[in-house]
């Protein structure tokens, strides 16, 4: 029980002692190393979340709120404008490193509520404001996190194999994660999954994180390539798939990690469920439908060099590298949230969540 | 004109000058070294079948054929029963290095009936024979493939957007490819396509070897990770899919490189045609249906380890490693050999194709 709790209530990302500096883990490191970083300036800030040290929407959003009170300290000054005119600087910066999860933009913005909120009572107060905040904001979401574990492990059986995609346990996230939440917390009571994990090419958060986080758990869990997913579903051996999202649209529509719109047309082709599992505040009325999602496109170098001892295609050869894609809201089979389990029509059943 | 030549006509498995040994080019190396292997013992022929310097069915099968003279000359007997004793010894060794593909055991099978068939004209003409017999093995290849080109190109139109998986091309056949030769032969004649290829974790066949022939051959080429395929083909970038085969069932039922099934399964959601190119010796009427067809397991490490710097999983992480997966009749647009184009239902089509 201890290995899981070591897992499910791991630090990867905190507020220094002295509340100056964020620390993360390094999660581009694991699963061979285990090393904290330190970030202090914007620029730290900025290379920790576009480099994917800190990745999983709400770990960013966490990261990023911790931030902007770490930065809110070194504006030297106690008039108000000139404050908030660097603070929305600095969360202008933050909020462009990486553009598909809404939660990044979601907690600068709570953050910057704060300092328009209290204008009047100063800039000492809004700094004091600002960490009670962004320590309120790391508080939700672990309780969000253990909420939608609840739900989520309410669609499953003890036994079950689950597929997921990519990474939404703890590392991702404040306390046991949201796709893997349910199994942790079903671990935590004796329960017993088969876990398939696709590696989720190419930064392969699914081998090196994933698998890691369950590994350690003492969780039953098997890795496979993307591409092995449809074999093992064929196979019989996935009952349900458990994925994270980092943007949900109106109509239900859900932006996550690229791949997992592959991965709901082929739990439809072979008829098991497809479960999405994040935070209400993934929600975002003002997309209406996926079209609206920006989704970020990232270096060819990830797919043609990152990790490897030599480049794996010729320098020339062109590549297309979408760090995300839109799951239809047809696909998928219910969207857990720390509210409750919502179905379709989504369009109706999440107005009623975010109203 | 002459670097597609060179690309098409590429000399992957050859027999050498004095015919006494088959040459390679180690794919492994590539893309990032052009190195030629001399295979001249059973064990070299093995190890680079099973390690798959020389892949692709049908190149598996020539080299095979190839093999079995080189061998058949090292044989130190003009007795005929103890040389074709040994003579089998080498071929069921040689069979027992990768067991999907049908045409391995198919162009062993070949070369053992020219000794089966000539027991009275004695060991020396034998050899004689299998020389010939090989050469011919290589040259049906290069007809086939012409064939299987002409008649993929006439499925698709000047401009198409096609998606490959895994490596069909020259490296994997003799001249042309089967699944890349439509695009090759469209390139001939001044046509142009807009191909993306699926990298094919976890060996990486389509990101070193298909994006290499067709960017070495000026076809435009983008390479995309397995899990990108779906949010390629909802782009609207793919009009048609065309993939190689090592195994087809007497009903349609088709073995390729793990990942096809899924690619079929996308294709059959976003509405385009699927298509299986090879020769008609790919067909095995032994095997009822896919479930018939055995599926090579490999090594774990393959997916952890292989090409990386360091290990991207926990060495205590399972991994399952299936090398291929069964693509159903009922997602096949139509298959595509030498003698044409053979649609559903199969069992009836693909009876007459063999009969």
């Amino acid at each position: 029980m201890d290995r899981l709790r070591e897992i499910t209530h791991i630090d990867n990302v905190k507020l220094s002692d002295d509340g100056r500096s964020v620390v993360i883990i390094d999660q581009t490191k694991l699963p061979n190393q285990t090393e904290y970083l330190t970030l202090g300036t914007a620029k730290d800030l900025y290379d920790a979340i576009f480099e994917l040290k800190v990745r999983g929407a709400p770990a960013i959003g966490i990261c990023a709120a911790f931030g902007m009170y770490v930065l809110a300290q070194t504006i030297d000054t106690e008039d108000y404008d000139a404050f908030s005119r660097k603070f929305r600087e600095y969360k202008d910066y933050l909020n462009s490193s990486r553009p598909t999860a809404v939660n990044l933009s979601w907690a600068l913005n709570r953050m910057e509520r704060v300092v328009a909120g209290h204008r009047e009572q100063g800039v000492k107060w809004i700094i004091e404001l600002l960490g009670r905040e962004c320590r309120q904001i790391q508080q939700e979401d672990m309780e969000m996190c253990r909420a939608i574990s609840e739900y989520g492990l309410s669609l499953i059986q003890d036994g079950d194999g689950i597929l997921t995609h990519c990474n939404a346990g703890p590392l991702a996230t404040s306390r046991y994660g949201t796709a893997l939440g349910p199994l942790f917390l079903g671990k935590e009571r004796g329960m017993n999954f088969r876990v398939f994990a696709d590696e989720t090419r190419p930064l392969l958060q699914g081998a090196r994180l994933t698998s890691y986080e369950l590994q350690k758990a003492g969780i039953d869990v098997t890795l496979i390539c993307d591409n092995m997913a449809s074999l093992v579903m064929k196979n019989g051996w996935v009952q349900a798939c458990f994925v994270g999202c980092d943007r949900i649209a109106a109509n239900g529509d859900t932006a996550n990690k690229i791949g997992t719109s592959g991965v709901a047309i082929l739990a439809n082709y072979y008829h098991i469920p497809f479960y999405v599992l994040g935070p209400s505040s993934t929600v975002d009325l003002s997309c209406k439908t996926g079209a609206d999602i920006q989704i970020e496109l990232r270096s060819p170098d990830e797919i043609k060099k990152k990790f490897y001892q030599k480049p794996m295609a010729l320098e020339e050869v062109a590549c297309y590298n979408p760090a995300f894609d839109v799951t239809d809201h047809s696909l998928i089979s219910g969207i857990v949230t720390e509210q409750g389990i919502f179905r379709a029509p989504y369009t109706e059943s999440l107005k009623k969540l975010i109203g």
